[in-house]
């Protein structure tokens, strides 16, 4: 192998060269089908992220398996992908619920699998947990628990987390798109800066990263943050909540803007050295301030999600996560800050920007999950009493009373 | 060490015996303790199972840490305290938010520490992950990534389920006690009938379970969890959700029953080998039917976190998690069932029997207050729709198009 090496020394610049050529490539094939499917609607976005994550989760738990003591267990390789399937069941179908609850709870089969939902994917995991320990082989205990843990640790960093930034898209493409572009936007300039300018070594783990290259990536991401934010706030197809499956760039999306979205006029408190009566006020949109922040995230926490990736690797010595995207190397590779980054979009949106309005679904599923049939009874009536009051509604409603309960 | 062994043999018998009052002595404690709490109030079980779970968790880390390069690498050991402080504020803070919202959302200084809870939690730990990856050291790596792994897993077997059995303590006493004292029951039984009629090995990891033990344990488990509920059943203390933090068993609990601790009076439909006009049925409380389905998960799945414990200390090849309870081992050994049983009669309890208190009042308002005209005349569409698929509604809901005017 080695001698083959040598020998083809003469063709290492040629290899260079095609492994250039390939990258460009994919790069290019990457982005086009990024965009492709950002603006065909938010079901092919939620595709591509359903794809990154299985492909992430393949690789991670592939690295820690032992392939010669697999071989003899079988059931082994078939709980990770139970394992993947009963956690993704969870998480999509608490999204389904939540976002679609409008359509779920008023659907004779689905209204079930709804409201025991977790009870239905508590009893598939647990089948999955005695399933693992009725399995286990003395000879093989450690490398079945250090796989079990290993599953699990994959299945929180990558599943859970590519969970969050699937409620992003549903949210407004704007909570996916801003921070993941921002992720990007730091990587290509901490690349920039650090041949540049880098100097001083970071962090022990990646050598390769320096303070320069980490600092002027910083400044550079507000900046391209500000300049996004921007351009993705004069559409609506960003900025609304998904209330329409079907729409896409060239249909749009129509909604009241969240108040983030609109200009505001903040006045600085009148400062003591300033002469009385100078007033000194800011109007910008509030999400210009959110965008200083997610950048600032990507900037400084996020490449941590990365640095703690490379000390994976050196950890099982490998250069790559697997070879997915070919002259990339793996998808983990490229997606290490991303699902950090996602995370904290999420809880970031919910705390500080989500209006938690009432619409039609909350209600309805309150009305359908806490109240008696009786009370919901009740309840038509009295809102349609109410509605025909308001001038809006003439109805005729006739109700069955219920028989003495049969079981 | 093996000569003072065998030269102290004589004195086996007297060390069996002194073991023997140490673990009896230590196992009335124990159960002193535990009922001195159940009956003071439901702040001093909480207290039990905050010491329980950080036990535990003290125990399960410590077996895999391994101390001669755990000492140089300080920075490891704090973090994971620093883990466990983290996890528990979060989810102390979703139990308090949840349970004490009359409280919380009215004090000014609770207020933002509750609206803010989930993004101060991602931020303390953040501040953890951080602090991890800058202080990978190379040559450490395979230890630290390790450690990482493994206090993830104990968090979560460990803090997460134990959170649940505290959740299970605000809805009412019996949904702690009731679960709790049907592994114990069961525990016992597996091992009295295991040695009266064990005859065939159950599970390769713990040759001592036998077939029999788990049959007729199985079926004294579910005696006895008849027994013990009609017995609990009668005292509010035990059935009430804590309305009072202040309540002890002589103060009690005053509440409106869960209907699941009423008598209903369930009638089969007429069997075809039946004559005529036979009726049979049968009156109990649900309760009844719901704790035959608590033992049977105690017998059958909750085993399976017992063996899930042997199999990791044969892994480590370790005969107790540690020395916590004179004359008992670790924590861990008597506790590696209870977590997953208490984790099952959360999520039953809340899909099966919890009552979301709502009444038609409460949803009325949020409606009329909350929504649009048009979101109501959605909700009184689908409402209705949803009656008629339950057979209780005919309704003919004609509705007059809003004028463009009265938005």
């Amino acid at each position: 192998m080695q001698k083959t090496n040598e020998a083809s020394q003469p063709s290492e610049y040629e290899k260079k060269k095609a492994n250039f050529l390939v990258r460009t490539f994919w790069t290019f094939v990457m982005i086009g089908l990024f965009f492709g499917a950002l603006f065909s609607g938010h079901i092919y976005i939620i595709m591509c992220i359903t794809i990154v994550q299985i492909v992430s989760f393949k690789e991670v738990i592939a690295i820690a398996s032992v392939p010669s003591r697999a071989r003899q267990l079988r059931p082994t390789k078939s709980l990770n992908w139970y394992w993947l399937v009963t956690t993704m069941y969870f998480l999509y179908g608490e999204t389904v619920i939540y976002y679609f609850k409008h359509i779920v709870l008023v659907d004779r089969v689905l209204l079930p699998l709804a409201t025991h939902h977790r009870f239905i994917s508590f009893v598939l995991y647990v089948i999955g947990f005695v399933f693992f320990v009725a399995n286990l082989k003395s000879g093989h205990l450690k490398f079945q628990f250090t796989n079990f843990a290993w599953t699990h640790m994959a299945l929180y960093l990558i599943v859970v987390q590519a969970h969050f930034v699937m409620n992003n898209v549903f949210e407004g493409m704007i909570w996916f798109f801003l921070p993941a572009s921002l992720v990007i936007c730091n990587d290509i300039f901490a690349y920039i800066c650090g041949i540049t300018f880098g100097r001083t070594q970071l962090i022990q783990v990646s050598p390769k990263k320096t303070v320069e290259g980490f600092v002027g990536a910083w400044i550079m991401t507000v900046l391209w943050g500000i300049m996004l934010t921007n351009v993705l706030m004069r559409s609506k197809y960003f900025i609304c909540p998904v209330n329409d499956l079907g729409s896409n760039i060239f249909t749009g999306l129509e909604c009241d803007p969240n108040p983030a979205f609109l200009k505001q006029t903040y006045t600085l408190p009148d400062l003591f050295f300033l002469p009385e009566g100078t007033n000194f006020s800011l109007t910008f949109e509030p999400m210009q301030f959110h965008s200083m922040v997610l950048a600032s995230f990507a900037s400084l926490i996020a490449p941590f999600g990365g640095f703690f990736a490379s000390g994976l690797k050196r950890t099982f010595k490998i250069k790559d996560f697997g070879d997915s995207i070919p002259g990339h190397g793996g998808m983990t590779d490229r997606m290490d800050c991303q699902f950090i980054m996602g995370f904290f979009a999420f809880i970031y949106y919910q705390t500080f920007v989500a209006q938690h309005k009432l619409n039609y679904g909350n209600v309805m599923e309150l009305a359908i999950t806490g109240l008696s049939l009786d009370e919901q009874m009740e309840l038509v009536k009295g809102l349609s009493k109410y509605l025909e009051n308001q001038g809006v509604l003439n109805s005729e409603v006739s109700y069955q009373p219920l028989t003495s309960c049969s079981l």
